[in-house]
């Protein structure tokens, strides 16, 4: 029904079978819309099907008929609201017009009706006002200016103070501002005006303010037009028993269940929106109109039974008769969501998959980051990419260094640079949220923060920084050093001055539909982990495992880093063997903290991935610092340095092509994950250790990493006894090769994990570090309907994705597949993983949750067998044994 | 046959089929090796088939019994050459055991028999020499060092001066080098000699060197072990009336129709190739030996009409009988290879289609460009990847503007490079040749160094350059500017000084051998060329169109690089325009020259494609200049020129990018390309324009371009009236999306061009500019067989293309596809190209004949039906009307 009848005129036909009062009328199926569309794009003109005249004249005469009065009758005349109705929701998108109907005759039928010449006259100076500006292009402040003179010509300051004699002059007045800017008389034939405005309609469905919202809410473009509705007029401004109100049948707030809303008497629908009076809590409504009231309550209870969740909707008494004008299901906060839910499951209504499915995913957000208050006023300087969500402020910084010293003083910082890079973590790590100026939805800064739960607003190109000077310039505003910044990372826009903020807080509601979600996902939800603490706060989450540990992260840290560095500069392999020997033991005590942290789950851990360049400082100063440090000319060390420079560092010498030039790391990071598991096993640990190797591209360098990692691990066994524990040895698949050959690679893999971020990369050619350059461009030009670093492109990568998932299975068809790029916190990404067979997402422990419900979603709605029932079965690692065979 | 009985086995059976004089003798299957090496692997220890034991007894008293002989027989003993022989030709890489049967007993029947005590135990010493080194692994110098000793002690200097005392003594001390090195004393039983000599042979074929030489000439690893062709002794060493020799049926330099061959008389055949005497011309063995001569003539036509090509043949006279030991087909320089199949045509030997199949289509650079004389010794300093075939000499210099500077002086120079970028244009123009230090067989000086058909050494990692103090240091080497090097680009060999070079030059026969290519070929052979001077080259190759014109290269031309800047640098649209209005004539004047070239054939022009920073200068020196120029603060220029920095140029803002972000580039082109080929057409030039777009990713990419190139045209039109040509839109298919999407993005192409370099680097995730790091150590620890930018990765990227191919022409069957990446000159990928059924292959112009022949020798191996017949048919484009519907 609601494809052909829009979701208004889906909702009043069932609001009549519920028997609730709704005033006469009918619906312009979206059909005709698109009828009408199609001629329009194809002639210029806009035409109707076959026989469509014939219907609406005897569908209006029906309509006649039933209310007793006549379109243009002069004694006893009917008006009509024109309302669109599109199957999906596009609130204030479209247009609509009321007392269609209203001319100089019948004007005055109608006050020989109604015997209230102030209200007709209202009425008509308002639908010439709404006709002039919704179907014949006049603005709005036209008519606006003329209602002023009036005002001041009367020396009154509210509308309501005019009176019929003003009202009828501005009729006038009104019609010969149509004639001026329209070049047309307004037209007084009320069945032309009905046919302008239901062209007006159709013709809204493709006004750029319509396709643009339906861009933003990623409307698919097959959808179909809109319905049109027309209704008989009912008038909640025909005096003192007449009223009208807007209500949802909860809290849309707070979710709890009480009648929410507000109503004013004497007054049509936009005068409660419009603010110019101030409406009246509802429940007042029971003191005013008992009778009403009583029935009003009624109409909730049956529209909530009905529709099974809570609902938005309007009404209009006009002299003391109720009318229900719409119905449709209400907007609310996640907070709400989840407690309606819950809530409506405990009053029977809803089971728990349909639940489920009303909460929306990526709203949880709200719920685990703090936010601003929505009531507070924003003075938005600029805008960027929504990076890591959550609200945050602080005095701005310029460098890590900065960041330190002013936290040291006490002061809440936000760090601004131009991007960062693994030399800031330090910075990042103290600072409410990060601000950049270059990279997209996976630059580095957007990846770390997403993984501290720490705002950060990305590839805000407005903004151009001189770190020297310790400024940053949006426009021609000038930020200084200390200047307070509020960042909203959930929306990407940049805010002056200190913002109030709600913290996030977890109901027991929240718990309780986590739980549920256990209950039907086929996927196991894992985090994306690099310590012990993020660890921690992963099971917190609920995470059932570590889907990817970033071994180079433990790195950077100020006491590793040297070492780190020592072995990236030594010239022989003994001098690189003895650095590695002395970075072991930090590694064996990251993993054997993970392990602890993650007790009885699996842990997959990444082997070194970056190019070496990135552990070497960049600037002179820094360098000759170094210099210092390791007893070597500035000038050698700079060679080095610039040496280790690459034209595309991300297609360049990293991942396991590190490995290939250098086993000795390698077998070293294998060293210290068993000997970290076999001390996490002696205190009664259970272990599950996975081996990653990065940027596999070829066969034969799975291979031969996999007998790398057999024969530390051989050699250990042979002096130490075999090991009491399985463990695996895998590959990140993040390379278009690795999923065309993934029948291949599986040969050597115990599992895969997609790194969508590094596949999307190289799937599209975009470097996540430089998109920011044009992606603005290419998503306000329509170009793009979504940047892809933020949902799975299922046409490319997810083809990829699918490609390589079909041949790893065909060849072992109980292989562990997993994802863990960004997308694995995502929606409708995670939703694409169920449908192509995935056994695991991964996300940043933040985004668990909202991973968890998702999985839950793509499960009920895909109704897919687990291949794992969530939460019963472990997941079983290859026994050792089987690994090396 | 071959497959079973190796090459060598199944020669000697169809010589002894043609009635040859062969020594009898029989061959043991590759089936056997299989067999042995896969039990080897599996327990590590060797193993026959069942049965394999009876029948080798059986075969071996079968040719006991034919030669009247016995294995160890104390009075008539049976001598035996124990050979290898695998299916494909491994020249010097397996082993050879002589004389086997001869032991302390037997070698006193051999006295007896012949009379000639040296030369028993001459052929005695020889063959403990050989077991010892080729089955029990002592190495040839301990041997040696025993012969030295003896010649010392005898007061001699050649073996030959040894009397038979002196090797009977040798033959001990040889056995006791056995006992000592090998710990086992020499096998006495010829039977035991006979089973370890085989399974040497067998062990060798998985040996080291074997393996390498596999790896290194691509043999797949399917490809099965080796066979053992067991054949009884004949000597040439009996004295005066026996000799060997080898020869070949036709001259293997020049391929000339005259036997050409070298032996000597009273010797064994590796004296021939060892160089100790100096052997005769085998014309002379007419006088010496008249009747085996007349034999030996007969044998060598025999042979060339049953192989039907140029044989490479070893004989031996045992006492005035000629035997035949080998015959294969002969090794043979491009010339030769070329003339011998014009020949063999011409005798009717060989169809054409024959014919084409015996060229080795790689080994035409031989004729296209100069080469180092063969006769030269080379000093061979260093080596890099060969990133263009070709040689030259000359001095050398470390920047563009040196270059320039020493050519107008009179000098050759070549020009040495950390890395060439599109500044360095002009110095590479006049440049002999090019050398890097970084950069792989696809990096720009390699692309650009095939284009111009001149020599570069690319990737030459042990080169640093200072290009400040102007020198580079190769180890402790140490080269100034002006220093003379000569570059071999086709071996990738840098040597000190001048060498004697060969120029080319192109025989009738190639001519004749070309044109054949034509009636065969199903894909078209286009150019990819710049410039109206390299469409014409590319034309005097047999280029049938441009398949690639990179319209970026025009602006590198010092009369237009600030226009391009000023374009750059405008900070607002009418700047930006202007900028660009002032560079169409240039583009409008290249594009005429290159129409003009290409009369009657199509050329794809690529739209700007790089990213913006490369027309920028690098340097704050040359920043300043440009500041000057530009009357523009340098700072603010400096800030600019960083600000078009990017992390991964090759993943950022370029291609079509740049047109999203600036559609008035794009525009411009397309407006100076219709305006040339109006010019073109009103001199009755025939032009066939299609309009390509760089680096699509996405279906919306190519619609918007594809309209804004018809606006351009459509406006064009309605200003000047219809165009009177035809011309085409579409894209290049050079990221994995654009394959995975090809059904999608077909609906708004004419046509589509595999971009396999980028294509390459993406698929793979590997940077063609940092690929030096790392790829050296990939080859050489065999983790990947060929590097991909050489040869199509068919299980990746391949894939990709096929995706591609199939997804396009399932909605647009007719779409014209080719290939336009660096591989589209390189044999093995134009085959796959035929195979994927494309319409065309493009490579740099020198690269076309080798294209044209590969074309031919896929379409002949595959017998696809040509879609376009080569020559007779030109690309009809589809009409403008079709087009824009």
């Amino acid at each position: 029904m609601k494809e052909l009848l829009g979701g208004k005129g889906a909702n009043l036909a069932e609001m009549m079978n519920l028997g609730l009062p709704v005033p006469p009328g009918f619906t312009i199926t979206t059909d005709v819309c698109n009828f009408f569309s199609d001629a329009l794009v194809r002639n210029g003109r806009g035409d109707y099907p076959a026989g469509y005249t014939e219907q609406l004249e005897e569908k209006l005469q029906e309509l006649e008929q039933k209310m007793g009065k006549k379109l243009g009758d002069s004694e006893n005349p009917l008006l009509v609201s024109v309302r669109s109705g599109a199957s999906i929701s596009m609130p204030g998108m479209m247009d609509t017009i009321l007392n269609l109907g209203l001319n100089d005759v019948t004007v005055l039928a109608v006050i020989a009706k109604t015997g209230n010449e102030r209200f007709a006259y209202d009425a008509y100076r308002r639908f010439v006002n709404m006709f002039g500006d919704v179907v014949l292009g006049v603005a709005h402040e036209h008519f606006e200016k003329k209602m002023d003179l009036m005002k001041a010509a009367k020396g009154v300051s509210a509308d309501t103070e005019l009176d019929a004699g003003d009202l009828r002059e501005l009729v006038s007045m009104y019609k010969e501002v149509v004639r001026t800017h329209a070049g047309v008389a307004f037209p007084e034939n009320p069945r032309d005006q009905l046919k302008m405005a239901i062209e007006a309609v159709f013709g809204s469905w493709m006004s750029e303010r319509a396709v643009l919202y339906r861009r933003i809410h990623h409307v698919p473009s097959g959808v179909r037009g809109t319905a049109v509705n027309i209704q008989s007029m009912v008038f909640g401004n025909m005096g003192e028993t007449s009223g009208t109100g807007v209500a949802f049948t909860r809290n849309p707030s707070t979710g709890a269940a009480e009648f929410y809303g507000e109503f004013l008497m004497n007054a049509q629908g936009e005068d409660v929106v419009a603010g110019i009076r101030t409406p009246q809590s509802i429940e007042e409504l029971g003191q005013v109109m008992p009778e009403v009231y009583a029935q009003l309550l009624q109409a909730k209870d049956a529209l909530e039974r009905h529709y099974r969740d809570m609902q938005d909707i309007e009404f209009t008494i006009e002299n003391g008769r109720l009318f229900m004008l719409q119905t449709r299901n209400g907007k609310r906060t996640a907070h709400a969501a989840v407690k309606i839910a819950v809530d409506l499951v405990g009053e029977g209504l809803l089971t728990r998959e349909e639940a489920l499915l009303n909460i929306d995913a990526n709203a949880l957000n709200q719920l685990l980051h703090p936010r601003i208050d929505t009531g507070a006023s924003r003075n938005v300087v600029t805008r960027g990419l929504p990076a890591s969500p959550g609200a945050a402020c602080g005095r701005i910084v310029f460098s890590p260094e900065d960041a330190v010293e002013w936290v040291s003083r006490g002061e809440k910082v936000i760090l601004v640079r131009r991007e960062t890079t693994p030399e800031d973590l330090g910075g990042m790590h103290v600072a409410e949220g990060i601000l950049t100026a270059m990279g997209g939805m996976t630059s580095h800064a957007a990846v770390v923060c997403r993984g501290m739960g720490k705002p950060c607003i990305a590839g805000c190109s407005s903004i151009s920084v001189d770190k020297r000077l310790k400024i940053c310039a949006i426009g021609d505003l000038l930020l200084r050093e200390g200047d307070v910044i509020t960042l909203d990372g959930s929306t990407g826009e940049v805010m002056l001055g200190d913002m109030p903020m709600i913290k996030p807080e977890i109901s027991g509601d929240f718990l309780e539909v986590m739980k549920w979600t256990d209950d039907f996902r086929a996927m196991k939800v894992r985090a994306n982990a690099d310590t012990p603490h993020d660890s921690a706060v992963a099971r917190e989450f609920g995470a059932e495992g570590i889907g990817l540990c970033r071994t180079e992260h433990m790195f950077f840290d100020e006491a590793r880093i040297d070492t780190v560095r020592e072995m990236i500069l030594a010239r022989d392999l003994p001098t690189r063997v003895a650095a590695l020997a002395r970075l072991l033991p930090f590694q064996r005590e990251d993993f054997y903290g993970i392990f602890k942290a993650m007790n009885g789950y699996p842990v997959c851990i990444r082997l070194l991935d970056p190019p070496l360049h990135e552990f070497m400082p960049q600037t002179d100063g820094k360098i000759a610092e170094l210099a210092v440090r390791m007893g070597m000319p500035f000038e050698q060390l700079k060679l080095v340095t610039e040496s280790l420079h690459e034209v595309n560092p991300m297609l360049g010498h990293r991942g396991c092509r590190l490995a290939v030039t250098f086993p000795e790391m390698y077998e070293m990071q294998v060293q210290a994950i068993i000997e970290a598991a076999v001390l996490a096993r002696k205190e009664g640990i259970v272990v599950i250790p996975e081996i990653e190797m990065p940027l596999i591209s070829s066969t034969n360098e799975l291979k031969m990493l996999r007998e790398l990692a057999l024969r530390v691990i051989t050699t250990f066994e042979s002096e130490h006894g075999p090991l009491d524990f399985a463990y695996k040895i895998g590959s990140m698949i993040e390379l278009p090769r690795a999923c065309l050959t993934a029948d291949y690679l599986a040969q050597y893999a115990d599992f895969f994990s997609f790194g969508t971020n590094d596949l999307t990369q190289t799937t599209w050619g975009i470097s996540r570090d430089d998109v920011g350059k044009f992606m603005g461009d290419y998503l306000e030009k329509g170009v793009l309907e979504r940047d892809p670093s933020e949902t799975i492109d299922r046409r490319g990568v997810g083809e990829l994705m699918r490609i390589g998932v079909e041949k790893a299975r065909s060849v072992k068809p109980d292989i562990e597949i997993g994802i863990c790029g960004e997308h694995g916190g995502e929606p409708a990404s995670v939703e694409f993983c169920h449908q192509i067979g995935l056994d695991y997402v991964s996300c940043s422990p933040f985004r668990v949750p909202i991973a968890r419900l998702a999985a839950a979603q793509a499960a009920i709605r895909g109704g897919r067998i687990a291949r794992v029932h969530a939460g019963l079965v472990p997941v079983t690692p290859h026994i050792p044994s089987a690994v090396s065979g």
